[in-house]
């Protein structure tokens, strides 16, 4: 795969470094030299790099931001039924369904890692998500066990709707990616079917979950910042809590724009498998087993 | 640029059809039929109009759908400071910064136009979306008109955050691809620069009107349907204007999701430019006369 005028010759994932795709006429081709190559390759590498710094920067500032808001400003936690447990559900999904399924996403297409045997990585991918999963459902476990002993309603809001279409979309998601590109038994053209979907339907389900974190936040914000008599401020006054909330929810876009450049940008794409990257494979003496 | 093998050989948009880019290689490669070819194109071809047949129909659907909302259970529209007003805005903002900017997005990838002059086809994109934006712009000067009208603070709420950061941007947006892609002294180099931030902002603008729209109509929702005495039904017990407003939502967000595919899709971007694409061209015998 190596061609003339690569500026790594010896390196293994020279020809799998980004901007290798930029130009489908090759590296080296009329008009661009190895400097250039070099540089361009460098400069592209280094922008993916500043963009995870911010994308995982936004995501550690938002649950930081909304820990912040559920323990400070709503009391802290607890799981009893009450208004505490109920603070568990937005610092769970804002968490789960968004920063660390954002971090699982990006963490696939480190460019460091594309020379190397691509299932390490398909297993911390899975493992992220899983982890990302498991802290959703816990996060609808608390609204859904707060609405029961508080008698009130479940899953009639729009908000609802997004939110639980997001996590179901979510587990389907989890549970045939496993099965397509984990298990040993799936034949390889259905992985090339699925592989466009997969990577369509990650980036939907962002975008829900990003709509679910919007539109609850706001909601959450009219509820509480109602201007009682007793002192408590109205949200159009904009207190402390209301420019906390409308921060995160700003945090949360960010984070959600960020990671979505990432995954749209095609030559941060881990480049197309080789032959025993499409299943398990043991690192031999130059050979790749497939089980 | 026509290669031996191409299905449509007289055709001067046959390496501008789909799927020619998705074969580094270049179609009539090694183990590429011309039939598969064509078929392969034909197929791409067929998804993108199926796709743009499903992206009109959910934003009618979407525009009838927060029509009836704001007539038929909301007692339709005047301009005179009321709640009648106040109806104006979910309208104009779904009609102008969703459904119309959509469509305006859409158009510019429409695959028949890639072998035609580009001049007519960037001139309809950026008429839609400057009717979007008078259409959003009206959307918002009805919202503060109606609050004004009734003393209620403007631009506190996530909702309204999200909403003035997405038409401030489609704002900037339009001014610079204006500049920058309509101007004749425009210089190119600086549109090659301009045109990666103008796809990225134009599909994160998408995003941010989304989660606005979403946001709203949860709002709205809740603070509509609250179960009066009078019996009004509370939003919980999800009566008809509940699902309508509800089914509005996941007509939005289905949208959305239809449009950024279509955006995400490297086969269905338009090429790279002719060297007459790039500003205005008169059609001469033969000639492109760059002005």
């Amino acid at each position: 795969m190596q061609q003339s005028g690569t500026p790594f010759p010896s390196c293994p994932c020279a020809d799998r470094l980004p901007l290798r795709r930029m130009n489908p006429g090759g590296a080296g081709a009329a008009g661009d030299t190895p400097a250039l190559t070099a540089s361009s390759r460098m400069s592209s590498s280094l922008l993916f790099y500043l963009c995870s710094l911010l994308c995982v920067a936004l995501g550690v500032a938002s649950v930081a931001c909304v820990s912040l808001w559920s323990s400070r400003w709503r009391g802290g936690f607890a799981w009893d039924g009450s208004g505490l447990q109920f603070n568990w559900h937005p610092v769970l999904m804002v968490t789960g369904l968004l920063v660390l399924y954002g971090y699982g996403a990006v963490v696939y297409r480190v460019p460091l890692t594309w020379g190397q045997n691509k299932l390490p990585w398909k297993l911390l991918h899975a493992a992220l998500m899983l982890l990302s999963l498991i802290l959703s459902i816990l996060g609808l476990c608390a609204v859904f066990d707060f609405h029961n002993a508080q008698k009130i309603a479940n899953l009639y809001s729009l908000h609802s709707w997004i939110g639980i279409t997001a996590v179901a979309l979510f587990a389907l998601q989890w549970a045939v990616g496993f099965a397509g590109f984990l298990l040993p038994c799936s034949p390889v053209a259905f992985r090339k079917l699925l592989k466009p979907v997969h990577v369509w339907l990650g980036g939907s389900i962002l975008l829900l979950s990003v709509a679910a974190c919007i539109s609850g936040i706001n909601e959450k914000l009219f509820f509480v910042l109602k201007g009682t008599p007793n002192g408590t401020q109205p949200y159009s006054s904009l207190p402390a809590e209301a420019v906390l909330g409308n921060s995160l929810g700003a945090l949360i876009v960010a984070f959600g724009l960020v990671v979505l450049k990432i995954l749209a940008n095609v030559n941060w794409q881990r480049p197309d498998s080789r032959p025993g990257d499409t299943a398990y494979t043991v690192r031999g003496a130059g050979k790749n087993i497939q089980k």
